[in-house]
């Protein structure tokens, strides 16, 4: 078994769990790579050094918050590369074991007593440009205090001309991050479906709309005038103008997972507990 | 093609266009079905009077609210009957035709040009009793001002405890109905799901839930002393406490709706505007 | 100084902490007043026993939770006679204290450290006769799944025509009740105002209203067929039907409490936690 | 009587209402004072010229939307001039009168057929330097997708440590525009209180709070590496950031507005009904 090695670098508790985790693997005899952001801080381990979109492990380790994960999936989803998050964040929908819990659960991986979830994405298009986002693509106003305008299809039929302060396109793993925020419902991600969520919405009668995730939701902005930021999984990537039009489908390429429990409510309990 | 007529029969402008249907379909040969609580009313009719669980039409048409479609689907869907709903009441989602054109759709109805839609329904099971529900079943209070306890399951796994008002348990073909004035998601109907949602949940944090439609939701009541009115599809059917468990599962027949264009979101919106 | 004591009478620790007051309170020589539905079972008290709406205390405890002060605060809001919640439910927003600090309390009580805080109230007005009210009437359909059709008004103003499953109308003290789950904003009991919440709403762009105390909200039943319970601070009391008008006003009377902290937000905060 | 008159000067519909509007009042030999920005652009009446500030007529027409009504307040307001609104926007709650019936209401003005209502304003303090609004301060993040954390603070009363996208102090005057895009209630204008709505907040239970005009709320920011725009009435004023303190309180200056009907409610839901 190959394992990787993704932190956050800015935190001294991440920097030293790494060391505890890399003494271990390397006294249990298994191959590692560490990303090369982390070995330029941590030299010792050079000779493990990699590039993300190098990897080749079974299985990558994040150590940090939902970010540090979202920030590995993107790389690594495409090559079916299963990712185990570590939380040393606040909450974290992402990540599925305490630091204090790590041994425990590197053994259970080294004896293979583990499943691998697969979480559906959706793909972003415009102008023969895409990303791929597993929980949302936030379109919000450049201008502060001033709507977007936007007309949205789905299979080319007019949903909603929607004007509102942005416009969430989520999807069911998303459901629990800023969506719910905006006043989305849970989303089972076993239910084949998209989120469409209006932000601040002006027309008061505005809903959340559940589309199947076979739908391609098309996004069209009615304003000269007006510009939209595009974030995607939390990361501003774009600014979209009056002539773009944006295509939303499901991703060919499910992000993977490493879970050591099936219980989705119990942990959307737990957060929803703490986040109050 | 046999043409069956469900309707209500305590409105005067119903009964008229009820003998204006009739006229047409004898000039056109069709053969006529009308259920027997009509012709009881409408005595001249006594010919064509059936049983509603009797009827053998190749479509059934219901003349006034959601109310009467979904009297009429119940005993329906099991026989695989289209229904199509003409609106004699305010805010339909159910009927798909406003009196005034109803000889157009008759003539399309005759010409075969009309499509047919199906949609998702569930079963309710509690006591080896069952009943099947297009919409939704509303688990509410019996006592005013007194909330439920409750315990809802997904597939084993605990999802919430419930303190609240009520509960609804939704097809997405009820999100645009009783779920949606509790605070639900509009769901497309190719969405594959059941909607969980409390009605004035007393923990702020409660969220309306989707589920996979495949799912079991399975509900018990906490509380020794309390009983709980359960209202199917708007009518209430039976009380339940303690003791009851009750399973919701997808349900092998599916409802069957006579259409005559595809546009899920226009209707919808129409009937946004209309309700404010 | 007299101290008068109502209390809940199903519950031994309510009833052993009675016990434990009064051997207190006999111990520092203070006057005592017992309700009679107390003293009945508790017979050792005969000798302080009292009616409740014959109680001159300077301050009367309350064992229980806030239905046990509603209780005791429509007899003695009349009288002035601040009210002292010891809480024994969960969630208490009307209850001051935990039983455990009831002698650290009743040692402030005795030095005269404590203030007491004024509640407004509304005063409910149908055919002549009237109800005072601390937290909210309810108005909510006799038939289950059946909507109110209601016309509101504010100093003969047409505030909405509503459709829905309820109204609430609520005083600010209020708003952390019913109507929060209702969907209602915290309003600070200091501001001058009553809320008109609809629950379950048909028209999608309802919202709650805040007006001012002074007006005077009138409540009109639209249809002859329908009929709406009264709940009034959580007990049902009435039946009102097509010909009645309800007045609601700012009553006279403010409920009277003691308190040890000004911490509005502070108490409002830590029981949001409790309730998630 | 003097009348001013201030304009947009960017449509040529609102260009041509100037012009009859002044032709009339010449006829009926009225005092005028047009704004310096629109005789910038209709130099046919520089004779009227007169800068906003130094406008001393009896009432101001202000022909445009809502934005054109806050931008005359913010300078007419401190002298006691009442404002008549005129709208040839789309959805106005602070103009008054549409374009059609102007020479009605010019007719009601010079007969001294109408009254003035006034409304609460909010004085902004921070740093010595203090804003008027009439509506609301937003405060928000300036950077997408990251969120604000604030610690509210009513009367030195700590009432909540709000994470959310951003964070609305508004009026009851405010309460029909921004913060109820943001999930806030109807405040009667009546009512003497502010209105604290979080815009998207992490914790699901946080709820709009309703605090007492008379308060003084305080707004501290948490986080060193994070700034906060402030759009004050729709217009972007400042940045603040970890080491600001921003004090809101009841201005002693109130907006003045002509009206020629008290309906409060009536308006409001006419334009909530084209709102949707």
């Amino acid at each position: 078994m190959k394992i990787g090695i993704v932190s956050r670098t800015d935190r001294q508790d991440a920097l030293e769990l790494i060391q505890s985790i890399v003494t271990y693997l390397e006294e249990c005899h298994v191959s590692i790579e560490i990303e090369k952001r982390v070995t330029d801080v941590l030299t010792i381990y050079n000779e493990y050094s990699t590039n993300l979109k190098d990897m080749t492990s079974d299985i990558v380790l994040c150590i940090g918050g939902d970010g540090t994960v979202l920030y590995a999936q993107h790389t690594l989803s495409p090559k079916k590369i299963p990712v185990l998050g570590i939380n040393m964040g606040t909450v974290g929908f992402l990540t599925e074991v305490d630091p204090e819990d790590i041994f425990e659960c590197l053994d259970k991986l080294l004896s293979y007593d583990f499943f691998i979830e697969e979480r559906m994405q959706l793909d972003i298009n415009c102008d023969n440009e895409w990303k791929t986002v597993l929980n949302e693509l936030v379109l919000m106003t450049n201008q502060p205090a001033k709507m977007l305008d936007l007309t949205v299809r789905v299979d080319d039929e007019i949903v909603d001309e929607i004007h509102a302060d942005g416009l969430i396109i989520s999807t069911p793993n998303g459901s629990t991050a800023y969506a719910m925020s905006a006043g989305g419902p849970i989303v089972d991600p076993r239910v084949d479906a998209s989120l469409i969520i209006p932000i601040c919405p002006f027309k008061l009668n505005s809903r959340p709309i559940i589309v199947p995730s076979s739908s391609t939701i098309t996004i069209k902005f009615n304003r000269i005038d007006k510009k939209a930021l595009a974030v995607l999984d939390g990361v501003t990537e774009k600014v979209y103008s009056h002539d773009d039009e944006i295509r939303i489908r499901k991703s060919e390429h499910t992000a993977h997972f490493v879970r050591f429990t099936k219980k989705f409510y119990d942990s959307v309990n737990k957060k929803l507990t703490i986040v109050g």
